[in-house]
């Protein structure tokens, strides 16, 4: 359902009643009385499941950050994960939620790829962005470019490069998936002329993912890495940090860009949008990035259990 | 004519024999004997014209970093402004050059951008890439991230910010033009969550410029930022670094983006790319580049002196 503020319900609805979906058996976690609020024919095909003993939020149609709207959005995914891990479900796909409302509610995950890697005690997880031709992770996500430095590890960028790997053979069918690595500095650091992380942490990185059979290159320049990607000369990219991926990223797929979480034992989905309060419950949110969602979801979840 | 170990004779002599260039006197600054060592078809058109006193590097054919190829592209730059300060030539296109072979022949300029920034005593300049769809200037150029905290000033991004309202005025011919400044961090910073450049520099700068006229609007996030330039919401966007405006630029005019430089008292055009040593001097090189920044610099000429 994601946060009954926000654009969530609607778009989950719309998406449901969608002719562009796979054939699957579809069950939305979420709230009667927030989609009882949601006219009658968009509610028609819903298979709807409730978490346990969450209070609806009051006047949730008045879009806005709200502790009731943070409660009952986890509410809600950490019902998904248990229908997943009891075997009831084999994806999951979130709607929006809104992290100032979970912080109210006193949660401290800066978003949901954080808080499904700590319910499901997964030991590493990345963030990828998946379109029709684009495939790209990120070795960091929600953080200030002035932590950058500190943050870009060589082992946190082996391993964004190791589960971008596994995704693109897992799920994606690739035999020996060809993986381009981003440099964190203009050029890739120009041989240490524009910063020393390229070539002291992201190039070991690379060079030991290769001795444990991995096909990547790198570090390359961000911007001609992801010309290269488009061009089809690799088959997913592994980007520094947030803006260098998803700039180039939304040039391409802006309207069916998905949001698929590496790590995790299970597939999982989002949309690449948020809650969009303004345009919460006034019945204009377009469903395109989350009907992509599921619809990748749908696709990936047959391959998706680990073997 | 550039670095001449380069490909830049070959791109040079390749454009201006090209029937896409439109009418206009051109000029080639350059060596004789670099320009003799091209195939006789290719030198048929071009008006040479030789800077002072310098020696022919030994051996150009053979790409490599030279110091005597620094010497002679810095010769060429230094002869081409000294045409458009005497009222010779109205603007510069300047090709490839090679930065470690600038400094193996003593001089301390990172790029083109710099030197002649010195050259014509501009107070102030900045780095914009044009391209028929997408207009991007950059707050910094080749500066390692880490660094990126420290030099995106308020007063840096309101000179970028000023010089692209300028630039949009002056040769695009936007009465009013629309910018969209995009912010340091993942989501402009998300109100200090990723970081505090965005509130605490950006946004005065943004709030400077709308006080001196401009119509600029930010931070934004730089993701959504390029999808609104691209839709037209914008007339040009302010980048705060690199791979921030060339990622998401290159997926869109990788063969037609143009580098302009403002702040000059004269237009001046570059292609995008660099002196590509793999390719030089083996007729391989793609002047399409160029030949865009030619005409780009031809279009503007007659618009670009200062009122």
């Amino acid at each position: 359902m994601g946060d009954p503020y926000g654009i969530g319900p609607e778009i989950v609805a719309k998406s449901l009643s969608s002719k562009k979906l796979p054939g699957a058996n579809y069950s939305v976690v979420g709230l009667k009385e927030v989609f009882d609020a949601l006219p009658a024919r968009r509610r028609r095909r819903l298979n709807l499941i409730e978490p346990k003993a969450t209070e609806t939020p009051s006047d949730f149609t008045k879009p806005r950050v709200s502790a009731a709207g943070g409660h009952a959005a986890a509410a809600c995914i950490r019902k998904g994960v248990e229908m997943i891990l009891a075997g009831e479900a084999d994806a999951l796909v979130t709607a929006p939620i809104c992290k100032e409302a979970l912080h109210a509610a006193g949660y401290t995950w800066p978003g949901h790829t954080e808080m499904l890697s700590e319910l499901t005690r997964a030991p590493r997880h990345a963030m990828m962005f998946a379109g029709p031709r684009l495939k790209v992770s990120l070795a960091t996500i929600h953080t200030a470019v002035r932590d950058l430095p500190t943050l870009i590890t060589m082992d946190r960028v082996l391993d964004t490069i190791e589960l971008t790997h596994e995704a693109m053979r897992r799920w994606f069918r690739r035999a020996k998936p060809k993986i381009a690595v981003a440099g964190l500095n203009p050029h890739a650091g120009e041989n240490g002329a524009f910063g020393t992380e390229d070539k002291d942490r992201i190039a070991p990185a690379v060079e030991l993912s290769r001795q444990k059979g991995v096909d990547a290159t790198g570090p390359l320049p961000a911007d001609t890495l992801f010309y290269r990607l488009y061009r089809g000369e690799f088959d997913a990219g592994v980007c520094m940090y947030h803006d260098q991926a998803l700039a180039p990223f939304k040039m391409i797929h802006f309207k069916d860009g998905v949001n698929l979480t590496l790590g995790l034992p299970f597939v999982r989905t989002s949309p690449d949008h948020g809650t969009a309060f303004d345009l919460a419950w006034r019945n204009r949110a377009d469903p395109s990035s989350l009907i992509a969602a599921i619809r990748l979801a749908a696709n990936l979840a047959g391959k998706g259990r680990r073997s």
